[in-house]
Parts: C-alpha cells; sequence; structure tokens
C-alpha cells in the first residue's frame, strides 16, 4: 500500500491505533460516488482512457451492490475505507484501478467524503427538526388557552399559555435548524483535486467533480482543502446548541411529569418500568435527551482539542474527526426522533396546570401593573405596593383574590373593586396581549403563521 | 429593590455570590441605549407622559456622560448594572426614574443589552479578522513564488509557495468571518419588550423599540426572549472555532522560528527574551495565541453546561453567561490582533526554506507522476516504482537528481534523461497548476482576487 | 528585563498578551516567601554574602508590607509579579538585588509560587467542604426519621428519610476531600532549583528551600519541575468533581423550595426578590451554585487544551494556567460557602414530605418484598403481582392501603390482612434497616459516627 | 419486565434510545460475578434456598462459559446486560432465577459493575504505564551523557542530557500511575445492597457480599451507592491527565523523527507510509496519541455534563457514563502500548542532537554564571554581559566559544581565558550538578533508583 520502500511491517500496536476502517466505512457511499465523479473527469480530460473509467466505473457500482448487500469484507490491514475499496476493486477489474488515484490522494479523497456525508447529515438534521416543530406546533394549537403557571427560578412567576410555552421551543428549533443550513452551506465546497497538499501537475478539471458532486465550487487553495476541519467543528458546534435546546425541555417534560407537578403524562410508548418497583412510570427517554448533551458536546471539544495547534497540512490526528462527528450526529439523531415522538405523546392535566397557575401570587405583577395603570403610580412604587399585598395575604394564609378589598386600601386607599378583574390566572394571562405575549389570541396567531411556514417546507 | 416582602436582609455569602456588577457593568452602554429607546416608546404609546420621558433621557444620557468619564459610582449592593443604572437615575430625577420600568424586566432589559453588546463585538471581531487577512495577502503576494516544504504528519512531503501556505490562513479566517455574520444576522432580533416572561398588558409597540435599536424585528415568543441563550453559544462557539484556526498557524510561527526550522524571524516587536538565559528570543505572543484556544473554549463549554436542561424561564444560571462571553472575546480580539501583527512582523529565510523544500524526496511524488504521463503506467505502480528509486537514493545517502539515470532505468527501463526536469523542489511546485494548486501563477491569482475583495470591505 | 540584546522594544500588543501581573500578583506572598528561602540558602551555601542575604530579606519584608497594605505599584511594563518584586527590591536595597536570581529562573520560581499557592487553597477548600458537612450533618441529625419521598427518574420510588437523604451528601463531600488531600500530597514537591530548566552549576542546597517552603522533597528532574502542570489539572479535576456534587444538592434545593414540591424554605438571608414581580423568594445562590459547574470546568477543559501537545520544557502557553486556576477556585470557595449557608439555612415541611412520600404508590416495593417473604414467591413473580395491584389501585383512584383486601386475594390468595402493616411511607422507611439503608436508626448511627468524626478534625 | 401494570409497550424511538446492552455487555463479567456473590450471601442469610443458590451459582457460570465462547446471544429487547443475563438464566434453571433479584435492583447491580470494572481497568492502566517507564528508563540509562538542546519555547535554551528529558516523562507516569491508585482506592466500596436507592428489609449481610467482591467496605449510604458517579469522573480525570502528559511526549516523537530535527528515527514498525509520496515516512502512532487527549477528555466533559445538577438518586442520565468511559479507556490503553512501542523503538542521531546543542548560543547561560561566580557580579548585571556578548556573537555570525578573548574582555576586562572552559555544550551539561539536575552523574542516579524501584514492582 505504501509503495517499495518499506521492508519491516508495522507493529500490531500500530496497526490497532491506526486502523479506521470499523470507523470510516460508513463513508463508502460517499468513498464511491465520489471517485466515480474522479473518474469519470480523469477520462474527460483525456488523463485516462474511457475505457479504463468505463471499467471502473462498473467496479465500484458492483463494490457498492456488495457493501449494500452485506457481503463486502472489510480487511483492518488495508486500514481504511479508500484502500479497502480500492483493493477491491482491482481485484475486480486489475489493472486499470490501479489509474484511478492518479492526480488525488487519500487526504482530499477524505475530506471529500466527510463534507459529503456531513452535507447531507445536516439536511438530515433539518428535517428531523422540522418533525419536532410540526409535532410542537399541532400541540400548541390544541392548547393555546390553557393555562399553567410560568416559573421563573422555577417559582411560580406569571400565568402562562401552554401553547406559549411549547412554541418556545418551535423558536428555538428554526434557529437550530438556521445553524445547521448555515454549517452545510459553508462547507458545500469540494476538495476533490487537492491531491496530498499541493494540488498536481495534472490537467485536471476540479470544477467538473464540484459540479458533478453537488459542490458550489472547488475549493481554492489545496492545503487549506486536506487541513481545514472547521467544517467539522461549525457541524458540531450547531448539533451541540440543538441538543443543549432539546435538553431543556427535555428536563421540563421529567418535571410535568413527576407526582409532584403532575402537569403532563407519557403514554406507555415512551414510559419504561422498574425492575424492583412495579409502580413506576420512569420518563426514560426524556432524561436521555437531557445527557445527550455530555456526549455531543464532549465530541466538539474533543475535536477542539484534535486541531489546537495543528501545523499544515494533513496530520495523522484529523483521522480522530469521524469516530467523534460520527457518534454526536447519531446521538443527536435519536434525541430529535425522541422528542418529536414526546412531544406528540404528552397529554396535559388542565386542571392541575391551572391550579397551580393561581397559586404563589402569580396575580402579583397584574395588581401592580393595575396600580401603575389605574392609578398613574410609577413602576417602583406600584411594585413595592404589590409587595406589601402579598406579604399580607401570606401571613393569612390566602390568595390576593381572596383578600377583602379593605386590606387593599389600607395600602394604597385609591384600589376599587375593579381590582379583582385583574386577579386570575386566566385574566392573566389573556391580557397580556403585546407581540410575543402569551394572551391566546397572540398564541393561536403565532400558531397560524408556523402551520402556514411549515407546510411550505 | 425587591418590593415590600423581604424582611431580612440577604446573607453576606448570598450578596457575593449574587452580585454581578463588576461584570456585566460592561453593558452600561447598551443598558442606556436599551432604556432610551424604552423610554421614548412609552411616551410614544401614551404610557408614560412626554415630560417623563423627557427627564428620563437626559437623566440616562447625564449618567452615560460619569460613566464615561469614570465619575460613576458602582455598588455591589446595587446587584447589577440595570439597578445601578436605575437607582443612579432615581437619585437624579426622582419620581420618574420610577416609571421607566413599565413594561419591562431585568429578564427583558439583560437580554436587550446582551445582544447588543455581542452585535458589535461579532463586527468587531469580523473586522479583526478583515486586518489580518489583509496582513496574509501582502505577504503572500510578496512571496508568492518562495519555495518552502510542504508538510503533512510533520514530515517534508512535496514543495509548496510560501504565498500559498499562507494564503490558507486567508481561506479559514474567511469562513470565521461568515461564522461571526451569521451568528450576527441570527442574534439580531428584539427581546425588549417580552418583560419578565409573558409579554405586558401596557399597549407598546415592540416593533418601535426593535427599530430604534437596529434590530431586525421583536422576538416572536417572550418566553424565548427572556430564556434563549443559544444565540451566546453560537457566538462562542465561531470564536472557539476562529481561534482554533489561529492557533494553528501560531503554533506554525513557534515552529518556523525556531533554530531547528529557521524559516522566519521575528522582529523585537514580537519577540521577548528570558530572565536568565541571556541569548533567547522567544515568540510569547504566538505561544500565547496557541494557548488562547484553551480559555475560549473552555467558556464555550462552560455555558454549554450552565445552559443544559434549564427550565423555561430565566433562571439565575443565566447570569454567568456574561463572564464567560466577555473573558472569551477579549481574549479573541487580542489574539486576533496579535497574529495580525505577527502577520506582518514575520520575515522569511528564502534560502532555508527553499534547501529544506528540496530535502527528504520531497519530489518523489513528480517522479511518480512523471511515470505515469510519459510511461503510461497506473499510478499504483509509478508509486511503486519511485518508492524503490527512493530507497535506492537513501541507501547511497543522495538526492534523486543526484542519482544517475542507470539507477532510475534498473528499477523502470523506459526512464530517460527527461526525467531531470521534474526533480527539484522549484519545478514540482511550478507544475502544479491545477485550480486551488501551489504554483505561482495560481497564487498570484488568488492573491489578485483576494485584494480586490479586501479593497471592496 | 531581558538584558543587553533587544534592541527595539516589544509591540503595544505583545505587551497586552504577554503582561500577567494583574492576575497573577496574587502570587505575590508565595513568591516573597520562595525568595526568602532562596535567599537564605544561597547564603547558607556561601553562594552569596550574609550581608546581602540579610538586605535582601529586609527588602522583601518591606514590600510584602507595603503590598498587605494596598501601597505596592504594580507595573504592567515590568510584565509579572516576579518581576515588579525583584525590580521594587533593586529599587529599595540596590546592588545585592541583582544576586537574587543566582541559580534560579522565573520558570522554576513560578512552579514554586503556583504549588504553594494550590496547597493552602487545596487545604481551604478541605476546610470548607468540613463546615459543610457539619451543616449537614446538624440537619440530618435533627431529621434522621422525617419521612420524604425518595426519587428516582424524578419519579417517586420508595420512601427514605431526609436525614438519609442530606447523608449522602456528607459521603459524596468526603470524597471531595479525599481528592484534594490526594493532589495537595501530590503537589507537594519543591520546582526551586530546577532553574531554567536544566538545573544550575552552582553549590545548591534544594533540601533546605524545600524543607523552608514545606514541601516533602526536592523534585528529581529539573525539566518536569519546570514544565509540569498535571498538578494544576489535579487540583482543577478535583474542584470539578466536587462542584458537581455541589450542583447536585443545588438543584434538589431550587425544586424543594419550589412551590410544586414545597418541601423546604430558606430565609431572607438566601431569598431574592423581583425587580417586577413582587411575591417571588427565588433560590439566586442555589441557582448559581448549579451553574457553577460551567466555568469551573470550563477551567479544567482550558488547561487541558493548554498543555495538550506541549514539548518540553517551558512554553509561554503554560501562563494561562494561573487565571483559569484562580477564577475556578474563587468559584468553588463561593459554592462552598453558599451550600454550607443554605444546608443550616433550610427549614423543611414535615407534613407536605411526608405526604408525598406516600403517594404515588411508593410502598409497591414493600409489597412485593412482603409477597416474597411471607408467601416466599420469588421476586420476579412478587414484582408481578405487585405491579397487578398498582394497576387496579389507579384505575380505581385510591391507594395501595385504601385497597380492599378482596382486591390483593384476587391477584395473590394467600395475602392476607398482615399486608396492611407495610403499607405506609413510614413503616416502609422504617422496615429497610440493612446496612446504609433509610431506617431512621440506620441513619442515627451514621449521624452518630460523622459527628465523631468531624469533631476529630 | 416492568411487571404487571404496562399495557402498551415502548415505541420504536424509545427501545432504540434506551437499549444499552451493545454497550453494557461489557459488563458481563462482572454482572456475573456480582450475581454468584449475592446468591451466596442471599443462601448464607437464609433468605433463598441452598438449592437455589447452588442452581443459581451454576447457571450463572454456564452462562459465563457461553459469553466467553461467542455463544451467548444478545437481545436489545431485554435492554442491557442485567436483563439479559438474567433472562438466559431463567431459560436455564427456570423458577429459582427468580429469586435471584430479592433485596436487590438494577441500580446497585449496575453501580457495583461498574466499580469492579474501573477497578481492574485502572489496575491495567498502572501496569501499563509502569511497562512504558520501564521503557523509558531503558532508553535513559543508555543515553544519560548523550547531549541535546533543552528547549524554552521551541527555541534553543541550555543543553541537556537525552537521558534526562526521557525521565522527565517517568516522573510524570509516576504521579499518573498515583492518580490511577488513588482512585482505585476510593472506588473500591460496595453499593450491593443498597437496593434501589433506600436499602432493603430482607436481612442481608452486605460485608459479606463486600468481602467476596474484593471491595473494602459496603458503602455507608444507600442513596450515595446508587447515585454517585464521581468515582468515574475521577477515573476519567486521571485517564485526561496522563493522555495528555503523553500526548506532550508525542509531540516531541513528532518533532524529533521530522527532517527538520533529524534527532530521531522510528523503525518500520512504528511508521507509516503514504499512498501518494513514496519516500513518507510518518510518525501516525505519536500524531494519534497526541490526538487521544480528544476523545478522552471529551468524555471526561460529556459525563461531567451528564452528572451536572441531578437530583437524588438515580436518574437515566448515568446510562451515559459507560459508553464514555469505555471508549476512553480503550483510548488511554492504545495511547499507553503505543508510547510504550515507541519509547523502545526509537534511535536517536547523537550528532545532529549534539550539534543543534551548540546552536543559539545555548551556552549563554554558561557564561553568565561564570561571570557570576568567578568574578562576584550580581547574576543580574551578569546577564546583561553575556547578553552582549550575545548581540556581538550574533553580528559577527560565530558562536561564543569561536569569539576572541578580547571581545569578552572589551565588555568586561575581568574575563580570562578560563571562560573557554565553560562554552561548549558538554561543559554545560556536565556542570549542572545540582540535584534533578541534568549532568550524567545525576543522571544515572536517576536511572539506577528507578531501575531498583521498577524491578520491585
Amino acid at each position: 500500500m505504501w509503495g517499495g520502500r518499506f521492508s519491516g511491517g508495522p507493529s500490531a500496536i500500530l496497526q490497532a491505533i491506526n486502523a479506521s476502517v470499523d470507523v470510516d466505512q460508513r463513508l463508502a457511499e460517499q468513498d464511491i460516488d465520489g471517485s466515480l465523479a474522479h473518474a469519470a473527469m480523469l477520462a474527460a480530460c483525456g488523463i485516462i482512457s474511457r475505457e479504463d473509467a468505463r471499467d471502473i466505473s462498473a467496479g465500484l457500482e458492483a463494490i457498492r451492490a456488495d457493501i449494500r448487500a452485506g457481503s463486502f469484507t472489510w480487511s483492518a490491514a488495508l486500514e481504511d475505507v479508500h484502500m479497502n475499496i480500492e483493493a477491491a476493486l482491482k481485484e475486480r477489474i486489475g489493472a486499470p484501478a490501479g489509474r484511478l488515484h492518479t492526480a488525488r490522494s487519500r487526504n482530499d479523497q477524505v475530506a471529500t467524503d466527510f463534507r459529503l456525508w456531513l452535507r447531507e447529515t445536516c439536511a438530515r438534521m433539518e428535517d428531523g427538526l422540522r418533525a419536532y416543530q410540526r409535532a410542537l406546533v399541532a400541540q400548541a394549537a390544541a392548547h393555546a388557552d390553557w393555562v399553567m403557571p410560568g416559573f421563573t427560578h422555577l417559582q411560580t412567576a406569571q400565568p402562562v399559555s401552554l401553547g406559549h410555552h411549547l412554541l418556545c421551543w418551535v423558536e428555538a428549533a428554526e434557529r437550530d435548524i438556521g445553524r445547521f443550513s448555515d454549517a452545510r452551506a459553508r462547507l458545500n465546497e469540494s476538495p476533490l483535486g487537492a491531491a496530498a497538499l499541493a494540488g498536481t501537475a495534472f490537467p485536471i478539471d476540479r470544477d467538473m467533480t464540484a459540479k458533478t458532486l453537488g459542490f458550489d465550487r472547488p475549493m481554492a487553495n489545496s492545503l487549506d482543502a486536506v487541513s481545514s476541519r472547521d467544517f467539522a467543528l461549525e457541524a458540531l458546534s450547531a448539533a451541540t446548541i440543538a441538543v443543549v435546546n432539546l435538553s431543556r425541555f427535555a428536563e421540563e417534560i421529567v418535571l410535568w411529569t413527576s407526582r409532584r407537578f403532575g402537569f403532563a403524562k407519557l403514554t406507555d410508548a415512551f414510559s419504561t418500568g422498574s425492575s424492583i418497583m412495579p409502580q413506576k412510570r420512569n420518563p426514560d427517554a426524556a432524561e436521555l435527551v437531557r445527557a445527550k448533551p455530555g456526549r455531543i458536546s464532549g465530541a466538539l471539544q474533543g475535536l477542539i482539542i484534535v486541531c489546537k495547534g495543528l501545523p499544515l497540512a494533513y496530520s495523522k490526528d484529523l483521522q480522530e474527526d469521524k469516530a467523534l462527528v460520527f457518534t454526536a450526529f447519531d446521538d443527536l439523531e435519536l434525541a430529535i426522533a425522541a422528542m418529536t415522538g414526546m412531544a406528540a405523546d404528552l397529554s396535559f392535566n388542565r386542571e392541575a396546570m391551572e391550579e397551580a397557575a393561581g397559586e404563589a401570587y402569580s396575580d402579583a405583577t397584574d395588581l401592580a401593573d393595575y396600580v401603575v395603570r389605574e392609578l398613574g403610580l410609577p413602576f417602583r412604587d406600584a411594585h413595592h405596593i404589590a409587595g406589601s399585598v402579598v406579604k399580607e395575604a401570606e401571613a393569612r394564609g390566602v390568595s390576593l383574590s381572596e383578600l377583602p378589598l379593605e386590606v387593599f386600601q389600607a395600602i394604597e386607599p385609591r384600589v376599587d373593586e375593579a381590582v379583582f378583574n385583574v386577579l386570575t390566572a386566566r385574566a392573566s394571562m389573556e391580557s397580556r396581549t403585546s407581540y410575543g405575549g402569551t394572551a391566546p389570541v397572540r398564541v393561536r396567531e403565532q400558531c397560524a403563521l408556523w402551520a402556514e411556514r411549515l407546510a411550505q417546507e
């Protein structure tokens, strides 16, 4: 494989640490696509004969069929996916196989394969996130006017619409899709033809291979083509941010399905039991999604460490990129699918949510706003008044709406009966009609906009 | 500050862990800008009076002047930048100050401030990277036909143009600029008016404040507005990837200026000495840039951990975002400036580079390519022939061009005198004329394109 | 500072990226201690005169007094803490100051200072964690027989003792103390005398300085002495693991003090309010501790990246170690203090906890265990029987103890009245008397053991 | 598996994200060991019959034999290693299999298995590092008096002994061994008998199972036993620090075997070739070790994220621990073996190293020390004098020893001929006889000490 200069063979430990075929065989389809494009170009440019190109293509397609059928034998001694396929090609078509590697190196070859793989994979993540958004929007539309407590610091803060809450994750997913889309566009350049690092003296046509493979253009610097991995770092960053967003909703599912919250239930399709406690219904999938930032962000950090301080051009360190990226995207794909499934599967407990929404003086802001609006006091003063009322209600163990009017008036004489109109969870929710606010009228508008947008995708 | 309900004060340790003003006072300008926009909108919507708005604006501008002059007294007891400024406003203008916080919360306020800060900062990083590109392109143009060894695995691989090598980092910086630009565009939405988490019942105009502050639009979901930090994660990802790219060139500067390489020199402006070894010229700045992925990627990792699994809406955990982001961007700004300075400061040793380029059989690929091109052998066979020739040359302790023709012919009889035309570093470099290749003619084209592009920025 | 060879000065950007005195001035005490020990040794070995040593010592002590008094002027132009102090010494005592740096370099000097600092700091963390354990044990002893729900997957699983739950964090803290203690012991070797990297030809006595500074021994390899930072990585690992443990209890405080749980309350000393919602009592300190793994683990990750792939001996990259370590330990110290404060401050709601402990069929395992014990069925069969009973109780909307005996007997005829003895939360808790189990009798034993152990510290 | 309560089955996506058997089947041996100990204890305590225990043991040993023979069929539908083995046991021995899970849960079971696995694995890492130390010490002893340049900032600093340099990595490995040993000791406590989270009412004997399994003691708190993973974080920290140390020597191998350094050569056993450049000898294994901190430290960061903020007791998130830990230790084991192989395989170029050691005024410190020692000047003045001499030599393009005495005397008149005795690389190296210094006499002492110590292990 390495030509005529090596006399002693590699040690077993070198082989063990060096072999990558168990990982990079996932690039087989991309590798064959790249080789097909390369062979066709070599023939078009007169570098190899039409006949050789034809044999090479037929051989590669036959190998692809074997791989798909599971009948291809991978060999660790042949190191990687590229050499495995080239060796199979040689066995199948003989001498012309040796012409395929003209004006090419494994360095530009693997960079090409890897970009093709990530391009497809980012697109698949975007599709997955779209499905997740659809599940969320459907639930949001069905629960636009359900009241639940909005939390800050996990303390009951102000009543919000359940639909509004769910739409928050639709917004986050939209940015995640944007990040994958940007990453995908930025990486869509062809390294093929950069050869080992310096380009080649053969009269190749890099535009042709770029076009065949769906790249926007050939990369403009051969050193950059074989040694840059910032595209993989960017894709991993997008994956990490996406799974962090998912982990936040996953945590909410864990909380909501707990007995203490009792806001929601997962069906048996998304619950597991206990080997010792027969009564348990565990939200395992939500917990696992909550944990997934671990491995995905670990992969990002891992590749950062690999790339840090690496001089040009290709170094073997870069081989570590694939295991990190493959694992991370496998995890993310599972996490998106699981969240999509759970988003659709969740059923909610209207009474529990509404009751919780009215607890803990969640209407105190509404009282303060009433004082500002009706009595013209500065907000800071109104805030102080509302605080004093809450203190009194707490002391009496009642809600604000259960306080007699005299209590309000003892603190601020101008308060009148109208104050009670703002002192319910539902009234509070319905009043917040500012753009982006939680009033059902606003939530329904957003649901409609999203439904339309998602229908167009 | 927290209204009328708290009777005991916070403990010293709570104050210590909670106070953020030493960090977030960096947002003072943005905080004032946001408050000015908010006050003007409240007045335009009839929520506060024109007079109050005028007093508030005048007061805020006076505070801004104090801050700029360094005469503003920050108080940790007032917790954060927002309360410090509001307290100062109250002291300065009295009651109307209390009306400023109508239909607003610190939650949407800090999100607004932070987005404004990151928008400016990303733009400044892009400008810095442009300057870095200019320094690199100038050096590349001046060294388009200087030969140096291209390395893979830090082994001499093939001769490349020094200009070509430098342009590789221009390409990488371009993608870094793209990432900052995308992050900047994606975060350019206004949280202002989301209030604590649910929007508000006051008839505010969020489009107006968004427009005043240069945002593209108000954010569509109030919960998302106050609790999302994916925009900061994205900016930190872009920063991390950028500094990883910088660290790679920094490593090369360390190598090139070492005695063992002797390829380049930094002037006294970028060298430091030793407290014990009088002869040392240390590339400290390059080493520090090489190390900077540590702190910047640590900040990214830190914020990932902070955000992971956090339920809606605002939680105090998010306060950690600013220290992480500020430190990371301070570091990145220094790193970009240092690399720009060094890129311009480096002087190169033409002889040392050219001599090294010719070593270690860096023309072996050229020999193999000659065999393919001239003798029509498959590349794999040609590779084997070249390997055998190298082995023989190594055994004799000579370069390929020093071997007698008979040696070539003993291995492959059809090789003739013409082979010697391809066997020099310069010939090798000049032959690689494929698009993106290292031939000076290609490098000069790229330099011209970059010069034009950078002139337009 | 760098001797007679530099003609041009450093650029502003080099100075900016290079200066570390704003960070490393925290090592001033250690730096002076190290210099005192070094000077005394040089004199004892006859390398400098007794008079010079006396002047140096007096000068250094005067500088220490200035620094403590806040009257020392730090200069960024003098780069770091070492040169600042040496320059001040020269100004104060003249020529003899120049003899202090004999047989020493900043490389061994900073390694010495840093190890001294970390040794003290680890010890301080251990003391802090001991105080935290004391607060926990006191609460555990006071609540040894309070019943609360034990959760798995945040689902109610089995009743446990609140004291038992709190002791879990005592155990975790004990391991954290152990890690700091091990790290402290392992780093307690003296780099002083390794000089720049190779040792020195002066007849120094490294045992003497090691002993003076409380180190166990001088380091045996001079290259190792100046270039290893694994001791800092180990200390940061211990800090990260400790704060992860703290973050878990912090999360529980956030949950327990939420309205949905209602298990516990923090006094005003550890609660904060809202700028917009007057009713809020936010557990800010707990949230901030929950977030602290971000910055601390980010620092660990940062230093890993800095050290990765760094060749011997000292490289400037290592300068980044201090900012990372200082910030991490400042954060950890705050986090420990805050958790200690909150552990003591928490008051619990006995009724809410006990009621919750009885919910959600938390006695189902007890039913299964009863079936195994009394009827001799295999556990797997008993588990299945208990599951069926739970299903029936769920369908009826009652607890297990509210089911009529016939229901049990319809599923397993041999169940008799005795089954009701095991079907309460308290009975369940009290029954688990295995070593390490949650029965109050066991919890009290553990409290006593801990009280004794902590009294001896 | 989950008893009688679940009617609908889990969704395909839940199964996919939840199944862990492909990962945790690596714990099969430990799982069987734990079950054997548990069954024996249950019988000894009269909780199950002797006959059942005998059947269980025989069944488990038969299953172990199947697994070792590769004839065991793992089923993802059975979720994990525990249920796979228990199901196989039931099939093999029938009803008694159902008694094995008495007084046990998968929560304490997996914690037990995992601690056993990590205990063995840490010990194996220690053995591997011992072998690495032996290879290094052998090379160090053989090269105790070979001169090479000692670098700081990768600039030639002072001559050092090659043996001294290699011993530096022996010291680092010793600390790594210490960290694994401490981690192993700290984790050696038995969780078995903690059951799901609360202990059990069965009269079990946890001391007996702890002893059988080689644990030092049973864990004292059942909640801690099932939910702590700090032991895994500590082991991963030790692994990360160890591989960072390895990566530093790996980087040196990459540098030393490069043409620019030419200090060392790897044989074919540790070199690979190029698919396009026949002359290449790439140090792939060294590069891969240099990259390994990526994946290992990524695993550490990953598990930090998983554990952060996780409330008690067991949560499914913890399932992620095993994939992270397994991958990290597989990588570390490969890295240690590869470094051991390369440490032994390296051959050095005496002339190239000695020549390089004499370059770049590496004897300037010796000149300064001479001035201090012989002329009694303060070090700072001597440093300045040496700097001036270097500047003059640089201007003339000669080494210090090539300068005429007059040049020295023009700068400092009292310098005499004796100065030339200190001005060679070898003299410099030999002069540094302080403890821990690079003089061969010191290096040989250290080699002897290490040889003795390693012989005793």
